[in-house]
């Protein structure tokens, strides 16, 4: 981030015309994007909603409430228009960018093999960053995947440490024997993949999903072109874990958007350092938690951008 | 509320293309506003952001960071559109509406007399009331007045019981002696009036201010047109404590639009039953908080209203 910026940004609202610190996380966000955007005012004139899509072959062990035919059908439903992520991207004004990752090829049942080779997985890496508009002024990201709350758990706990259980919950809504099932695949996958090199590339690969690898691809892609990036549920947030865990750092330019519902994400967001900027008990993932942070954002932005100073307004100050 | 648009309301929920009760607080909301607007898809074509602004008597005793002449500034920035309520009232689709209270004639020092007489609070009613347009869809509250958490921590002592330092905060940003002396002030005025009736027309117009209780005018109001109301931070919401302390269910048709980093509003809120939307550390007041989470409500109108349903979508059920 642009240091200078980030100071002209906080100088600036030390003079807008209320008490010093009274607008809480809308001048932390407006400071925030001031920095990786490299201007005092920053603005979002161009912001996009990227959702990835993919099938994972381990939904044959019984671990989601949908069946897998759902996930092409929903991708079909964000193309038509009426899906929630659809109706929250029009009211916070983001394009919407739904990218499909070979869905009638499932990842391999990863608790048998490597859910994708190393081409399908940097394929799906490539796929993600190819997402990332270079004129963006922001990135919300989101999946779309039956099943994938299992695979987020699993990139969760291999890259993160902490039992299956730990990352584990109801995703769109199994019962506790579904939980239960959940784990055990999780324990599965875990063991098998125990000697494997500990490497984010190889958690990915063997673990992950294709749309949770095109995330990573579209936040380290962002990272790069220096795009702030507003993050959504459980799902999404795993996606970067396996990174994060080698490097920290990124997640810098990233947003936590809300927390969802699912237990296992405001446990991942304390792991990545990120504090969400809502929680309406939403776990639908698509992008939507993401996209309903942006209409928060904008509203940061424009009290920044805005707002008289106490010189302009002739207001006393404090 | 309509019972029957809220039975329809949450109908229409469960058919639409998500896990049920995926969008959390979202659904809450749309189903809300169904039954105030009484129609299975409520809108909102037409919201305002009411914000009223008093001065106060017993300002003298020194505790605001502020000086009294502030609250007219802040009105003349309100009206030239400078304000952080400008600002995020325009963000949201909301209509501005100021009402300035004989900002010339401070409430009386409520340590040693009644704020105001039963015309001046009666008056202060009617205007509250009187801002509230029947064609309204939505009204959010907000004040402005230099003193005015000195104002809300009495009138919530003298409703609701717990003592002067229980609804004490820091307001705009006093120190500690600051709070010390805001504490003391509070007890001294409890003391005076507590042979007082504690009926809450009483209890507003002793320990009251005008734009306090023309926001309790005005909640009424809109209860009376059955127009929903978001209310803002802890001084709004103390404004309808006298009237909640006797009849609780004047809340019903309210949305906590945020909880406030003053520490009395969560106490607050939890009296009134009401759970904030947002959580975003804001204390600025001018109806703020309200503003920023009208954005989060035409949300949660867009999902309910413009997503497919199953059948519609052609996506398998769970």
């Amino acid at each position: 981030p642009d240091r200078h910026a980030i100071a002209s940004a906080r100088a600036r609202q030390a003079q807008l015309t209320k008490p010093a610190g009274s607008l809480g996380r809308l001048e932390e966000i407006a400071i925030f994007l001031a920095g990786w955007q490299g201007r005092e005012r920053p603005e979002i004139a161009r912001a996009r909603a990227a959702i990835f899509a993919g099938n994972h072959g381990v939904t044959v062990h019984g671990i989601s409430a949908f069946p897998s035919e759902v996930t092409v059908q929903m991708v079909r439903n964000f193309q038509a228009g009426g899906a929630a992520i659809n109706a929250l991207a029009t009211a916070a004004g983001l394009e919407l960018h739904v990218e499909a990752l070979d869905l009638d090829q499932p990842t391999s049942d990863f608790t048998a093999a490597p859910a994708m080779s190393e081409a399908e997985c940097l394929s799906a890496l490539s796929r993600g960053a190819a997402a990332v508009d270079p004129g963006l002024d922001l990135l919300a990201v989101g999946e779309m995947g039956i099943g994938n709350s299992t695979v987020a758990a699993a990139l969760c706990a291999r890259s993160l440490g902490g039992s299956a259980a730990h990352w584990t919950g109801p995703g769109t809504g199994v019962d506790d024997a579904g939980i239960a099932r959940k784990i055990a695949v999780i324990e599965k996958a875990l063991a098998f993949h125990a000697n494997a090199p500990m490497t984010p590339f190889e958690t990915l690969r063997r673990v992950g999903g294709r749309e949770i690898v095109a995330i990573a691809g579209a936040i380290i892609a962002a990272r790069h072109a220096g795009i702030p990036v507003v993050l959504d549920g459980f799902i999404s947030c795993s996606a970067i874990a396996p990174v994060a865990a080698a490097f920290p750092a990124i997640t810098e330019h990233c947003i936590a958007g809300h927390r969802s519902a699912e237990p296992g994400h405001i446990r991942l967001l304390d792991r990545l350092c990120l504090r969400p900027l809502l929680d309406l008990d939403m776990r639908l993932g698509e992008g939507s938690g993401a996209a309903v942070a942006v209409t928060v954002i904008r509203s940061a932005l424009a009290a920044h951008n805005g707002m008289a100073t106490f010189a302009e307004a002739g207001v006393s100050g404090a």
